[in-house]
């Protein structure tokens, strides 16, 4: 069972920094862990189960039964106050050193946590409570054959729907940013997603040039860039692909300025996808697609990075731009989107969503990249 | 302008607490004050604004352009490091007492901020941190005109969405829960949501005895309850609805512990909403629903709290249940949602969103709570 792989996976990590339990709390990573997909619950990790304390997956009363499914090789602890029940049930298995995530535990999280603590300890010895930040993110930066599979069926639901769209001539002069928006994500839900991967950006014409345009009611003109970013959540596992098309205008051709731009964005994230490499810099990756911009005298115009890691989020690690750090490694999904914004006028951006391997990196979104003219 | 007057109710707060700024970073608290949509934004609102210290609104370098359109009424600041750079600016405006949202700032965020603002002291007394906790939600809990208009048309598109799908059809046997799940998703969508409110639940026959049942396979079968909890987001408010219907058995008739179960969950539900009132303790409105469910002998089929406040959250202040505090004053949005579930065998639950003013409730929610026989 892969839930079961990952948290032998943490549970080294806790033995190496000397941690006897860590209280994982953010959801997403008690999800990666145990497979429970509801909206309340912790999972208590120890470095030594036993029997007598083994892990524990705490929820409340409304969750009892699909925990029982989701997470059946986890003993299950209901209780309304989760976290502190199972900070009692640390402090009963005699941990002295408990991690907990700080990136993601409130402030007033941790003073209620350390107060059960403290009372658990009834005058004996209270532990201590570690940081262990982003431990269980570094463990979900690299996917196993589960999540890989997740992301290639968001892909291709997102795939199928910008296709559907365009085939039934919805991305046509007259209809409306909002609309195109609506109907993109309406698809993507009739065919198999839980959910837009994240607010749908549709921007046409001058709007193109702002890189995250929210859809409003201005409506597409012919002659005009549309550009398209938006994704699906499958098994909870996120998409990212950004498309660019033209509106047919007179004559059906993009003008100049408008093949000159796309040319060149195509270029770079072609240069980007080429540099996704195991023990690749992830600032080198970014430097890849980004020197094809600078070189044309457009550096200013790509005001963003160039990429991020994919899953459970639609942003996590790695983070791949001028201020990244790390190396990429198999099985690292990551997105591929390098822009090129002329405001006021109209812009470009193109973006796959892939996945990192030891020989060519897996491309998962499969829409053309040719400059389609509608 | 809406946002300038919220801003003022929270300076007020602010004045009484003796603070001379806060630092509002949960992002739809900052929404809720600036009308700033995006996904990085923070407000510093200084107690006594000057010329040379004015509230500020910091974002990145992505939403510059938004920020001027969205919030043009608060000097923008464009920073990678938002809070930081708020933070340096409350120093250099004499802060001594900076409130900030400790249920939202993590630890680790903490510490970051401690250390920026020991920087910017440079030496000098270093302004302390005070918890202002909920106080953005505190008046959150009071929807003003704009907020009940978004409430009320996130409303209207799930009771047309709901309207549709059973005019069409589409509740029929033979169809699975996540088909209809995922239709109704869609509908509401094509008709104006920017989303759903949460993750539409469809349950159908013994599904409909699981309070959060999420939809799978099952196939809506004739003679089964099926219930269908959802909502629709509009201008960032969430609609929350349920209704159960009965699916046209042999006959068409529900049997009798169905149409008794309703009927009985009605009359909770009709209680429930008749003691939404001006002043009334929240604990004796969940009782007014929950008493009629007990004296019929079901008081261990009811496991959840009555209702819960709605708006840029799904649930938001004031909790409706045992454990709540708290009176009702004009302007909450709140939902009245009893239930009663017996396991293995079915359930149902009824819920409308109302909001409460000096006289009766206004309901939201318009679709009709007559048991609908499909």
């Amino acid at each position: 069972m892969r839930y079961a792989d990952r948290r032998e996976r943490l549970r080294a990590t806790a033995a190496g920094r000397g941690l006897d339990a860590v209280l994982v709390t953010e959801l997403l990573n008690v999800r990666y862990l145990t497979g429970f997909t509801g909206s309340n619950g912790a999972l208590l990790l120890r470095t030594d189960p036993s029997p007598a304390h083994p892990d524990l997956f705490g929820t409340d009363g409304r969750y009892t039964t699909q925990a029982g499914v989701q997470v059946p090789d986890v003993e299950l602890l209901v209780d309304r106050g989760t976290v502190a029940a199972l900070a009692r049930a640390a402090v009963r298995g005699g941990a002295g050193r408990i991690g907990f995530e700080s990136h993601h535990v409130t402030v007033d999280g941790l003073h209620a946590l350390q107060s059960v603590l403290e009372d658990a300890a009834a005058g004996g010895t209270v532990p201590g409570l570690v940081s262990v930040r982003c431990a269980v993110e570094a463990l979900r930066a690299v996917k196993d054959d589960d999540e890989v599979d997740a992301l290639r069926r968001a892909c291709a639901v997102a795939d199928a729907a910008l296709a559907e769209l365009a085939a039934e001539g919805a991305l046509r002069p007259g209809r409306t940013e909002l609309q195109v928006g609506r109907e993109l994500d309406a698809r993507m839900l009739t065919m198999g997603a839980e959910a837009p991967s994240f607010e749908t950006i549709v921007a046409t014409g001058a709007n193109s040039a702002i890189p995250h345009h929210r859809p409003d009611a201005t409506e597409l003109r012919a002659g005009d860039l549309l550009k398209l970013d938006f994704g699906a959540t499958v098994d909870g596992y996120h998409s990212d692909m950004t498309r660019t098309v033209l509106l047919g205008g007179a004559g059906g051709e993009p003008a100049d300025w408008q093949r000159e731009v796309y040319e060149l964005v195509a270029a770079a994230q072609a240069a980007g996808r080429a540099a996704l490499a195991v023990g690749a810099d992830v600032v080198a990756v970014d430097a890849a697609a980004r020197d094809v911009i600078a070189q044309a005298g457009h550096a200013e115009h790509f005001t963003h990075g160039l990429g991020h890691g994919v899953g459970l989020q639609i942003h996590e690690a790695p983070g791949i731009g001028q201020q990244g750090a790390g190396r990429l490694t198999a099985g690292m999904a990551v997105t591929v989107e390098p822009g090129v914004y002329l405001p006021g006028h109209g812009g470009v951006r193109i973006e796959d969503t892939l996945v990192v391997t030891d020989d060519e990196p897996e491309l998962l979104t499969l829409t053309s990249k040719e400059l389609l003219v509608l």
